[in-house]
Protein backbone atom coordinates (compact mmCIF):
# COMPACT_ATOMS: atom_id res chain seq x y z
CA UNK A 1 0.00 0.00 0.00
CA UNK A 2 1.45 3.46 -0.82
CA UNK A 3 -0.57 6.08 -0.26
CA UNK A 4 0.20 9.16 -2.89
CA UNK A 5 3.35 11.25 -2.23
CA UNK A 6 5.31 14.34 -3.97
CA UNK A 7 8.21 15.87 -3.32
CA UNK A 8 9.35 19.38 -4.26
CA UNK A 9 12.61 21.44 -3.88
CA UNK A 10 12.80 24.79 -2.93
CA UNK A 11 15.17 27.66 -2.19
CA UNK A 12 14.64 30.07 1.36
CA UNK A 13 14.64 33.43 0.06
CA UNK A 14 15.79 36.44 1.78
CA UNK A 15 12.17 37.88 2.05
CA UNK A 16 10.78 34.32 3.28
CA UNK A 17 12.55 35.63 6.89
CA UNK A 18 11.86 37.93 9.46
CA UNK A 19 14.20 40.13 11.48
CA UNK A 20 15.36 37.17 13.52
CA UNK A 21 16.62 35.78 9.61
CA UNK A 22 14.61 33.03 9.88
CA UNK A 23 11.40 31.75 7.65
CA UNK A 24 8.91 33.76 9.27
CA UNK A 25 6.15 31.41 9.94
CA UNK A 26 2.97 31.95 7.73
CA UNK A 27 5.21 31.40 4.46
CA UNK A 28 5.48 28.12 5.01
CA UNK A 29 1.75 27.68 4.63
CA UNK A 30 2.40 29.01 1.58
CA UNK A 31 4.85 26.61 0.42
CA UNK A 32 2.85 23.73 1.41
CA UNK A 33 -0.19 25.52 -0.35
CA UNK A 34 1.32 24.80 -3.27
CA UNK A 35 2.82 21.68 -2.48
CA UNK A 36 -0.34 20.37 -2.18
CA UNK A 37 -1.42 21.96 -5.46
CA UNK A 38 1.86 20.36 -6.89
CA UNK A 39 0.61 17.08 -5.13
CA UNK A 40 -3.23 17.22 -6.81
CA UNK A 41 -1.25 18.17 -10.48
CA UNK A 42 0.91 14.96 -9.88
CA UNK A 43 -2.24 12.80 -9.06
CA UNK A 44 -4.42 13.97 -11.39
CA UNK A 45 -1.98 14.53 -14.43
CA UNK A 46 -3.73 18.24 -15.22
CA UNK A 47 -3.14 21.24 -13.70
CA UNK A 48 -5.71 23.49 -11.12
CA UNK A 49 -7.22 25.44 -14.33
CA UNK A 50 -7.87 21.89 -16.18
CA UNK A 51 -9.49 20.56 -12.95
CA UNK A 52 -11.88 23.67 -12.59
CA UNK A 53 -13.02 22.73 -16.10
CA UNK A 54 -12.90 18.76 -16.08
CA UNK A 55 -14.45 18.53 -12.66
CA UNK A 56 -16.25 22.21 -12.07
CA UNK A 57 -13.57 22.09 -9.39
CA UNK A 58 -14.15 25.63 -7.37
CA UNK A 59 -11.35 25.13 -5.60
CA UNK A 60 -9.96 22.99 -2.33
CA UNK A 61 -9.86 25.31 0.82
CA UNK A 62 -8.54 24.22 3.76
CA UNK A 63 -11.17 23.70 6.45
CA UNK A 64 -8.11 22.60 9.22
CA UNK A 65 -4.51 23.11 9.30
CA UNK A 66 -1.42 22.40 11.64
CA UNK A 67 2.42 22.99 12.00
CA UNK A 68 4.92 21.90 13.97
CA UNK A 69 8.07 24.23 13.71
CA UNK A 70 11.02 22.12 14.72
CA UNK A 71 14.32 23.45 13.54
CA UNK A 72 14.40 26.98 11.77
CA UNK A 73 15.11 27.47 8.38
CA UNK A 74 17.07 30.58 6.74
CA UNK A 75 17.84 32.03 3.54
CA UNK A 76 19.69 30.17 0.98
CA UNK A 77 18.77 27.09 2.36
CA UNK A 78 17.49 24.50 0.13
CA UNK A 79 14.78 22.44 1.34
CA UNK A 80 12.31 19.39 0.55
CA UNK A 81 8.98 19.01 1.39
CA UNK A 82 7.88 15.57 1.14
CA UNK A 83 3.60 16.05 1.26
CA UNK A 84 2.00 12.56 1.42
CA UNK A 85 -1.69 11.98 1.23
CA UNK A 86 -3.01 11.16 5.14
CA UNK A 87 -6.86 10.28 4.27
CA UNK A 88 -9.13 10.00 1.61
CA UNK A 89 -12.99 10.83 2.76
CA UNK A 90 -16.24 11.18 0.34
CA UNK A 91 -15.25 14.80 -0.12
CA UNK A 92 -12.37 15.88 2.04
CA UNK A 93 -8.36 14.62 2.00
CA UNK A 94 -5.66 15.20 4.33
CA UNK A 95 -1.90 15.75 3.32
CA UNK A 96 0.85 15.95 5.36
CA UNK A 97 3.51 17.65 4.20
CA UNK A 98 7.47 17.29 5.50
CA UNK A 99 10.29 20.04 5.10
CA UNK A 100 13.52 18.88 5.17
CA UNK A 101 16.48 20.72 5.55
CA UNK A 102 19.01 18.32 4.71
CA UNK A 103 18.41 15.34 7.01
CA UNK A 104 16.73 17.42 9.38
CA UNK A 105 13.29 17.33 9.97
CA UNK A 106 12.23 20.94 10.03
CA UNK A 107 8.99 21.39 9.77
CA UNK A 108 5.45 19.06 10.15
CA UNK A 109 2.53 20.25 8.42
CA UNK A 110 -0.96 18.85 8.33
CA UNK A 111 -4.17 19.99 6.46
CA UNK A 112 -7.66 18.90 5.70
CA UNK A 113 -9.02 20.08 2.65
CA UNK A 114 -12.55 20.28 1.33
CA UNK A 115 -13.35 19.47 -2.63
CA UNK A 116 -16.02 21.75 -4.06
CA UNK A 117 -17.57 22.74 -7.24
CA UNK A 118 -19.79 26.53 -7.43
CA UNK A 119 -22.95 26.10 -6.09
CA UNK A 120 -25.41 28.09 -8.94
CA UNK A 121 -25.54 30.71 -6.44
CA UNK A 122 -22.32 32.46 -6.81
CA UNK A 123 -20.77 30.41 -3.50
CA UNK A 124 -19.76 27.07 -3.03
CA UNK A 125 -20.29 23.72 -2.04
CA UNK A 126 -18.51 20.50 -0.84
CA UNK A 127 -18.54 17.56 -3.75
CA UNK A 128 -17.32 14.01 -3.70
CA UNK A 129 -14.03 13.90 -5.15
CA UNK A 130 -13.78 12.69 -8.59
CA UNK A 131 -13.74 8.62 -8.39
CA UNK A 132 -10.47 8.36 -10.37
CA UNK A 133 -9.08 10.99 -8.45
CA UNK A 134 -9.67 9.65 -4.89
CA UNK A 135 -8.59 6.33 -6.13
CA UNK A 136 -5.07 7.59 -7.26
CA UNK A 137 -4.72 9.90 -3.99
CA UNK A 138 -5.51 6.29 -1.82
CA UNK A 139 -2.50 4.77 -3.66
CA UNK A 140 -4.71 2.43 -5.61
CA UNK A 141 -4.36 3.62 -9.23
CA UNK B 1 -7.59 73.49 -7.03
CA UNK B 2 -7.25 70.36 -4.80
CA UNK B 3 -6.46 66.91 -6.11
CA UNK B 4 -8.45 64.06 -4.18
CA UNK B 5 -6.05 63.28 -1.46
CA UNK B 6 -6.48 60.16 1.62
CA UNK B 7 -4.43 59.84 4.43
CA UNK B 8 -4.27 56.30 6.07
CA UNK B 9 -1.89 55.69 9.16
CA UNK B 10 -0.36 51.19 9.60
CA UNK B 11 2.22 50.12 11.83
CA UNK B 12 4.81 47.95 10.65
CA UNK B 13 4.83 44.35 11.35
CA UNK B 14 7.34 41.98 12.65
CA UNK B 15 6.28 40.02 9.54
CA UNK B 16 6.79 43.18 7.06
CA UNK B 17 10.32 42.95 7.98
CA UNK B 18 13.19 40.95 6.41
CA UNK B 19 16.56 39.73 8.16
CA UNK B 20 17.96 43.50 7.48
CA UNK B 21 14.98 44.36 10.08
CA UNK B 22 13.62 46.98 7.96
CA UNK B 23 10.27 46.58 5.85
CA UNK B 24 11.15 44.21 2.72
CA UNK B 25 10.63 46.42 -0.45
CA UNK B 26 7.55 43.97 -2.02
CA UNK B 27 5.67 45.33 0.91
CA UNK B 28 5.13 48.58 0.37
CA UNK B 29 3.61 47.91 -2.94
CA UNK B 30 1.37 46.20 -0.63
CA UNK B 31 0.24 48.81 1.20
CA UNK B 32 0.24 51.74 -1.51
CA UNK B 33 -2.44 49.14 -3.47
CA UNK B 34 -4.89 49.26 -0.48
CA UNK B 35 -3.99 52.75 0.29
CA UNK B 36 -5.32 53.36 -3.88
CA UNK B 37 -8.25 51.14 -2.60
CA UNK B 38 -9.06 53.34 0.23
CA UNK B 39 -8.60 56.42 -1.54
CA UNK B 40 -11.09 54.93 -4.16
CA UNK B 41 -13.73 54.65 -1.22
CA UNK B 42 -13.37 57.92 0.14
CA UNK B 43 -13.48 58.96 -3.60
CA UNK B 44 -16.50 57.37 -4.49
CA UNK B 45 -18.43 56.36 -1.24
CA UNK B 46 -18.65 52.85 -1.98
CA UNK B 47 -16.55 49.63 -0.88
CA UNK B 48 -14.54 47.67 -4.30
CA UNK B 49 -17.66 45.14 -3.73
CA UNK B 50 -20.03 48.24 -4.59
CA UNK B 51 -17.74 49.47 -7.56
CA UNK B 52 -17.86 46.51 -8.84
CA UNK B 53 -21.51 46.09 -9.01
CA UNK B 54 -22.49 49.78 -9.64
CA UNK B 55 -19.92 50.01 -12.53
CA UNK B 56 -19.39 47.25 -13.68
CA UNK B 57 -16.00 47.47 -12.54
CA UNK B 58 -13.74 44.20 -13.02
CA UNK B 59 -10.50 45.75 -11.22
CA UNK B 60 -8.20 48.89 -11.32
CA UNK B 61 -4.82 47.14 -12.20
CA UNK B 62 -1.43 48.90 -12.27
CA UNK B 63 -0.01 49.15 -15.47
CA UNK B 64 2.61 51.01 -14.11
CA UNK B 65 4.39 51.56 -10.94
CA UNK B 66 7.88 52.83 -9.15
CA UNK B 67 8.84 54.02 -5.74
CA UNK B 68 12.17 55.71 -4.13
CA UNK B 69 12.91 54.25 -0.70
CA UNK B 70 14.72 56.96 0.58
CA UNK B 71 14.40 55.78 4.62
CA UNK B 72 14.27 52.60 5.92
CA UNK B 73 11.43 51.33 8.47
CA UNK B 74 11.39 48.77 11.09
CA UNK B 75 8.79 46.98 12.98
CA UNK B 76 6.49 48.59 15.64
CA UNK B 77 7.36 51.95 13.35
CA UNK B 78 3.80 54.47 12.75
CA UNK B 79 3.91 55.60 9.28
CA UNK B 80 1.25 57.81 7.92
CA UNK B 81 0.71 57.14 4.22
CA UNK B 82 -0.44 60.47 1.92
CA UNK B 83 -2.05 59.32 -1.00
CA UNK B 84 -3.05 61.72 -3.89
CA UNK B 85 -4.36 61.68 -7.07
CA UNK B 86 -1.89 62.85 -9.59
CA UNK B 87 -4.09 63.41 -12.96
CA UNK B 88 -6.97 61.46 -14.44
CA UNK B 89 -7.28 60.44 -17.63
CA UNK B 90 -9.98 59.23 -19.65
CA UNK B 91 -9.71 55.49 -18.69
CA UNK B 92 -6.58 55.65 -16.40
CA UNK B 93 -5.14 57.60 -13.30
CA UNK B 94 -2.15 58.21 -11.44
CA UNK B 95 -1.51 58.38 -7.58
CA UNK B 96 1.07 59.42 -5.81
CA UNK B 97 1.72 57.99 -2.41
CA UNK B 98 4.13 59.24 0.09
CA UNK B 99 4.99 57.32 3.26
CA UNK B 100 6.04 59.45 6.37
CA UNK B 101 8.13 58.21 9.50
CA UNK B 102 6.80 61.10 11.92
CA UNK B 103 7.90 64.03 9.91
CA UNK B 104 10.72 62.30 7.86
CA UNK B 105 9.30 60.78 4.00
CA UNK B 106 10.79 57.52 3.89
CA UNK B 107 9.43 56.12 1.08
CA UNK B 108 7.53 57.76 -2.14
CA UNK B 109 5.68 55.82 -5.04
CA UNK B 110 3.76 56.58 -7.85
CA UNK B 111 1.17 53.69 -9.94
CA UNK B 112 -0.67 54.35 -12.96
CA UNK B 113 -3.82 52.42 -12.75
CA UNK B 114 -6.86 51.54 -15.37
CA UNK B 115 -10.31 51.30 -14.72
CA UNK B 116 -11.71 47.84 -16.35
CA UNK B 117 -14.80 46.10 -16.75
CA UNK B 118 -15.71 42.52 -17.66
CA UNK B 119 -15.18 42.25 -21.75
CA UNK B 120 -18.02 39.65 -21.55
CA UNK B 121 -15.54 36.71 -22.83
CA UNK B 122 -13.88 36.21 -19.53
CA UNK B 123 -11.55 39.08 -20.04
CA UNK B 124 -11.32 42.83 -19.05
CA UNK B 125 -11.14 46.25 -21.00
CA UNK B 126 -10.13 49.43 -20.40
CA UNK B 127 -13.18 51.74 -20.02
CA UNK B 128 -13.53 55.33 -19.84
CA UNK B 129 -13.53 56.30 -15.87
CA UNK B 130 -17.35 56.91 -13.87
CA UNK B 131 -18.10 60.64 -14.52
CA UNK B 132 -18.45 61.42 -10.84
CA UNK B 133 -16.02 59.65 -9.67
CA UNK B 134 -13.68 60.92 -12.28
CA UNK B 135 -14.32 64.60 -11.45
CA UNK B 136 -13.96 63.37 -7.39
CA UNK B 137 -10.82 62.36 -8.46
CA UNK B 138 -9.57 65.78 -10.23
CA UNK B 139 -10.83 67.80 -7.14
CA UNK B 140 -14.02 69.21 -8.60
CA UNK B 141 -16.78 67.87 -7.34
CA UNK C 1 -10.14 34.65 37.11
CA UNK C 2 -9.37 36.83 33.96
CA UNK C 3 -6.97 35.53 31.63
CA UNK C 4 -5.17 38.42 29.55
CA UNK C 5 -6.51 39.17 26.45
CA UNK C 6 -6.16 41.95 23.03
CA UNK C 7 -9.11 42.54 20.79
CA UNK C 8 -7.88 44.29 17.39
CA UNK C 9 -9.65 44.95 14.35
CA UNK C 10 -8.83 44.67 11.09
CA UNK C 11 -9.98 45.28 7.11
CA UNK C 12 -9.53 42.66 4.52
CA UNK C 13 -7.78 43.64 1.62
CA UNK C 14 -7.59 42.99 -2.07
CA UNK C 15 -4.41 41.26 -1.50
CA UNK C 16 -5.26 39.04 1.12
CA UNK C 17 -7.54 37.10 -1.11
CA UNK C 18 -6.99 34.62 -3.73
CA UNK C 19 -8.81 33.68 -6.83
CA UNK C 20 -11.79 32.13 -5.11
CA UNK C 21 -11.79 35.83 -3.99
CA UNK C 22 -11.26 34.67 -0.55
CA UNK C 23 -8.28 35.33 2.22
CA UNK C 24 -5.36 33.31 1.15
CA UNK C 25 -4.58 30.60 4.30
CA UNK C 26 -1.07 31.52 5.09
CA UNK C 27 -2.31 35.64 5.52
CA UNK C 28 -4.36 34.32 8.66
CA UNK C 29 -1.38 33.53 10.37
CA UNK C 30 -0.15 36.50 9.56
CA UNK C 31 -2.54 38.29 11.37
CA UNK C 32 -2.70 36.29 14.28
CA UNK C 33 1.50 36.58 14.54
CA UNK C 34 1.05 40.52 14.73
CA UNK C 35 -1.84 39.56 17.40
CA UNK C 36 -0.14 37.93 19.59
CA UNK C 37 2.54 40.52 19.52
CA UNK C 38 0.19 43.19 19.96
CA UNK C 39 -0.80 41.06 22.91
CA UNK C 40 2.59 41.18 24.13
CA UNK C 41 3.20 45.01 23.81
CA UNK C 42 -0.16 45.29 25.90
CA UNK C 43 0.63 42.83 28.76
CA UNK C 44 4.41 44.38 28.99
CA UNK C 45 3.65 47.92 28.21
CA UNK C 46 6.17 48.30 26.54
CA UNK C 47 6.89 47.64 22.03
CA UNK C 48 8.97 44.40 20.99
CA UNK C 49 12.25 46.72 20.20
CA UNK C 50 11.61 47.98 24.14
CA UNK C 51 11.01 43.90 25.11
CA UNK C 52 14.15 42.92 23.75
CA UNK C 53 16.44 45.90 25.57
CA UNK C 54 15.02 45.31 28.91
CA UNK C 55 14.69 41.51 28.84
CA UNK C 56 17.41 40.14 26.11
CA UNK C 57 14.33 38.81 24.33
CA UNK C 58 15.79 37.63 21.15
CA UNK C 59 11.90 37.10 19.97
CA UNK C 60 9.23 34.36 20.59
CA UNK C 61 9.15 31.92 17.81
CA UNK C 62 5.99 29.45 16.78
CA UNK C 63 6.96 26.35 17.54
CA UNK C 64 3.58 24.69 16.95
CA UNK C 65 0.75 26.54 15.16
CA UNK C 66 -3.02 25.05 13.95
CA UNK C 67 -6.66 26.60 13.08
CA UNK C 68 -9.74 25.88 11.83
CA UNK C 69 -11.22 27.82 8.64
CA UNK C 70 -15.05 28.02 9.81
CA UNK C 71 -16.51 30.53 7.23
CA UNK C 72 -14.55 32.75 4.35
CA UNK C 73 -13.69 36.42 4.79
CA UNK C 74 -13.37 38.26 1.73
CA UNK C 75 -11.74 41.91 0.51
CA UNK C 76 -13.89 44.48 2.52
CA UNK C 77 -14.60 42.66 5.59
CA UNK C 78 -14.38 44.02 8.66
CA UNK C 79 -13.11 41.98 11.19
CA UNK C 80 -12.04 41.56 14.80
CA UNK C 81 -9.50 39.21 16.54
CA UNK C 82 -9.79 38.43 20.27
CA UNK C 83 -6.50 36.73 21.51
CA UNK C 84 -6.72 35.09 24.67
CA UNK C 85 -3.63 33.67 26.78
CA UNK C 86 -4.42 29.65 27.51
CA UNK C 87 -1.40 28.95 29.03
CA UNK C 88 1.28 30.05 30.20
CA UNK C 89 4.46 27.57 31.21
CA UNK C 90 8.17 28.19 32.35
CA UNK C 91 9.13 29.60 28.83
CA UNK C 92 6.76 29.00 26.60
CA UNK C 93 2.53 29.78 26.42
CA UNK C 94 -0.10 29.29 24.11
CA UNK C 95 -2.62 31.70 22.58
CA UNK C 96 -6.01 31.03 20.77
CA UNK C 97 -7.18 34.12 18.05
CA UNK C 98 -10.65 33.90 17.38
CA UNK C 99 -10.91 36.18 14.43
CA UNK C 100 -15.19 37.32 13.76
CA UNK C 101 -16.53 39.09 10.97
CA UNK C 102 -19.40 40.52 12.52
CA UNK C 103 -20.96 37.83 15.26
CA UNK C 104 -19.88 35.11 13.18
CA UNK C 105 -17.05 33.39 14.10
CA UNK C 106 -14.56 32.55 11.13
CA UNK C 107 -11.04 30.93 11.97
CA UNK C 108 -10.21 30.09 15.39
CA UNK C 109 -6.42 29.70 16.11
CA UNK C 110 -3.82 28.26 18.20
CA UNK C 111 -0.27 28.85 18.59
CA UNK C 112 2.47 28.16 21.26
CA UNK C 113 5.14 30.27 21.44
CA UNK C 114 8.89 29.83 23.17
CA UNK C 115 10.48 32.88 24.98
CA UNK C 116 14.07 33.12 23.84
CA UNK C 117 17.15 34.79 24.19
CA UNK C 118 20.66 35.13 22.53
CA UNK C 119 22.63 32.68 23.54
CA UNK C 120 25.94 34.68 22.89
CA UNK C 121 27.09 31.71 20.00
CA UNK C 122 24.84 33.36 17.38
CA UNK C 123 21.78 31.17 18.18
CA UNK C 124 18.70 31.47 21.11
CA UNK C 125 17.91 29.48 23.85
CA UNK C 126 14.60 29.44 25.61
CA UNK C 127 14.40 30.97 28.62
CA UNK C 128 11.85 31.61 31.83
CA UNK C 129 9.28 34.30 30.93
CA UNK C 130 10.13 37.58 32.68
CA UNK C 131 7.85 37.14 35.86
CA UNK C 132 5.89 40.16 35.68
CA UNK C 133 5.44 39.42 32.18
CA UNK C 134 4.24 36.16 32.73
CA UNK C 135 1.93 36.77 35.93
CA UNK C 136 0.24 39.49 33.86
CA UNK C 137 -0.38 36.93 31.07
CA UNK C 138 -1.68 34.80 33.37
CA UNK C 139 -4.20 37.80 34.33
CA UNK C 140 -3.11 37.81 38.15
CA UNK C 141 -1.12 40.76 37.96
CA UNK D 1 30.77 43.83 -24.84
CA UNK D 2 28.51 41.36 -22.49
CA UNK D 3 27.08 42.67 -19.74
CA UNK D 4 26.04 40.42 -16.97
CA UNK D 5 23.00 38.22 -16.53
CA UNK D 6 20.75 35.64 -15.31
CA UNK D 7 17.79 33.85 -16.58
CA UNK D 8 15.14 31.87 -14.22
CA UNK D 9 12.39 30.03 -14.27
CA UNK D 10 9.52 30.27 -11.73
CA UNK D 11 6.06 28.51 -11.64
CA UNK D 12 3.24 31.49 -10.63
CA UNK D 13 1.41 30.19 -7.92
CA UNK D 14 -2.61 30.33 -6.90
CA UNK D 15 -1.51 31.91 -3.72
CA UNK D 16 0.40 34.65 -6.07
CA UNK D 17 -3.18 35.62 -7.89
CA UNK D 18 -5.40 38.16 -6.64
CA UNK D 19 -9.41 38.00 -6.95
CA UNK D 20 -8.78 38.79 -10.47
CA UNK D 21 -7.29 35.88 -10.73
CA UNK D 22 -3.91 37.52 -11.64
CA UNK D 23 -0.95 38.03 -10.09
CA UNK D 24 -0.77 40.70 -7.01
CA UNK D 25 1.69 43.50 -8.11
CA UNK D 26 3.84 43.11 -5.17
CA UNK D 27 4.72 39.96 -6.16
CA UNK D 28 6.54 40.97 -9.04
CA UNK D 29 8.77 42.63 -6.66
CA UNK D 30 9.84 39.54 -4.45
CA UNK D 31 10.41 37.81 -7.42
CA UNK D 32 12.96 40.37 -8.93
CA UNK D 33 13.76 40.61 -5.00
CA UNK D 34 15.38 36.67 -5.20
CA UNK D 35 16.11 37.21 -9.11
CA UNK D 36 18.57 39.80 -8.22
CA UNK D 37 20.05 37.79 -5.44
CA UNK D 38 20.85 34.93 -7.89
CA UNK D 39 22.39 37.71 -10.28
CA UNK D 40 24.70 37.99 -7.39
CA UNK D 41 25.37 34.62 -6.80
CA UNK D 42 25.84 34.10 -10.32
CA UNK D 43 27.78 36.72 -10.51
CA UNK D 44 30.11 36.18 -7.44
CA UNK D 45 30.47 32.18 -7.17
CA UNK D 46 29.19 33.37 -3.43
CA UNK D 47 25.43 32.83 -1.22
CA UNK D 48 24.56 35.82 0.49
CA UNK D 49 25.54 34.05 3.70
CA UNK D 50 28.63 34.03 2.36
CA UNK D 51 29.00 37.70 0.88
CA UNK D 52 28.25 38.72 4.17
CA UNK D 53 31.14 36.91 5.83
CA UNK D 54 33.55 37.41 2.59
CA UNK D 55 32.78 41.41 1.93
CA UNK D 56 31.36 42.51 5.36
CA UNK D 57 28.10 42.73 2.83
CA UNK D 58 25.12 44.10 5.36
CA UNK D 59 22.78 44.04 2.72
CA UNK D 60 22.40 45.58 -1.04
CA UNK D 61 19.06 47.36 -0.47
CA UNK D 62 16.73 48.72 -3.16
CA UNK D 63 16.72 52.78 -3.36
CA UNK D 64 14.57 52.89 -6.18
CA UNK D 65 12.46 50.59 -8.20
CA UNK D 66 9.68 50.34 -11.23
CA UNK D 67 8.05 47.78 -12.89
CA UNK D 68 5.65 48.43 -16.25
CA UNK D 69 2.83 45.35 -16.43
CA UNK D 70 2.48 44.52 -19.69
CA UNK D 71 0.03 41.49 -19.78
CA UNK D 72 -1.04 39.65 -16.72
CA UNK D 73 0.08 35.87 -15.42
CA UNK D 74 -2.14 33.96 -14.33
CA UNK D 75 -1.72 30.89 -11.83
CA UNK D 76 -0.05 27.72 -13.31
CA UNK D 77 1.83 29.94 -15.66
CA UNK D 78 5.66 29.13 -16.08
CA UNK D 79 7.56 32.17 -16.47
CA UNK D 80 11.26 33.54 -17.45
CA UNK D 81 12.69 35.68 -15.20
CA UNK D 82 16.02 37.53 -17.14
CA UNK D 83 18.01 39.78 -15.34
CA UNK D 84 20.68 42.03 -16.85
CA UNK D 85 22.84 44.61 -15.42
CA UNK D 86 22.63 47.89 -16.68
CA UNK D 87 24.85 49.68 -14.61
CA UNK D 88 27.63 49.39 -12.35
CA UNK D 89 28.27 52.10 -10.05
CA UNK D 90 30.96 52.84 -7.32
CA UNK D 91 28.72 52.05 -4.91
CA UNK D 92 25.51 51.27 -6.95
CA UNK D 93 24.24 49.58 -9.21
CA UNK D 94 21.11 48.88 -11.73
CA UNK D 95 19.55 45.95 -12.71
CA UNK D 96 17.08 44.92 -15.09
CA UNK D 97 14.13 42.28 -14.79
CA UNK D 98 12.37 41.14 -18.07
CA UNK D 99 9.48 38.95 -17.21
CA UNK D 100 8.67 36.65 -20.13
CA UNK D 101 5.39 34.18 -20.88
CA UNK D 102 6.13 31.91 -23.16
CA UNK D 103 7.77 34.78 -25.75
CA UNK D 104 5.66 37.30 -24.59
CA UNK D 105 7.02 40.29 -22.21
CA UNK D 106 4.64 40.27 -19.49
CA UNK D 107 6.28 42.72 -16.87
CA UNK D 108 9.27 44.99 -17.44
CA UNK D 109 11.16 46.20 -14.35
CA UNK D 110 14.28 47.82 -12.89
CA UNK D 111 15.93 48.70 -9.95
CA UNK D 112 18.59 50.68 -7.93
CA UNK D 113 20.52 48.69 -5.13
CA UNK D 114 23.27 49.70 -2.97
CA UNK D 115 26.14 47.74 -1.48
CA UNK D 116 26.34 48.38 1.90
CA UNK D 117 28.05 47.47 4.97
CA UNK D 118 27.65 47.48 8.69
CA UNK D 119 28.55 50.90 10.37
CA UNK D 120 29.61 49.66 13.62
CA UNK D 121 26.99 51.71 15.20
CA UNK D 122 24.42 49.06 14.87
CA UNK D 123 23.22 50.84 11.35
CA UNK D 124 24.74 50.60 7.70
CA UNK D 125 26.72 53.03 5.06
CA UNK D 126 26.92 52.38 1.51
CA UNK D 127 30.72 51.12 0.55
CA UNK D 128 32.35 50.64 -3.03
CA UNK D 129 31.05 47.08 -4.30
CA UNK D 130 34.22 44.67 -4.38
CA UNK D 131 36.93 45.36 -7.53
CA UNK D 132 36.11 41.43 -8.73
CA UNK D 133 32.38 41.65 -7.98
CA UNK D 134 32.18 44.97 -9.99
CA UNK D 135 34.08 43.77 -13.03
CA UNK D 136 31.87 40.47 -13.11
CA UNK D 137 28.95 42.99 -12.98
CA UNK D 138 30.11 44.80 -15.70
CA UNK D 139 30.78 41.94 -17.65
CA UNK D 140 34.70 42.52 -18.06
CA UNK D 141 35.79 39.58 -15.80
Amino acid sequence: MSRFSNTRRLTIEWGHCDPAGIVFNPRFFEFFDWSTAMLLFAASGMTKADMMTAYGLAGAPVVATSAQFLKPCSFGDEVTIVSTVLKVGRSSFEVEHRLFRGDTLAVEGRETRVWTVADGKGGIRSEPLPERLAARLRGIA
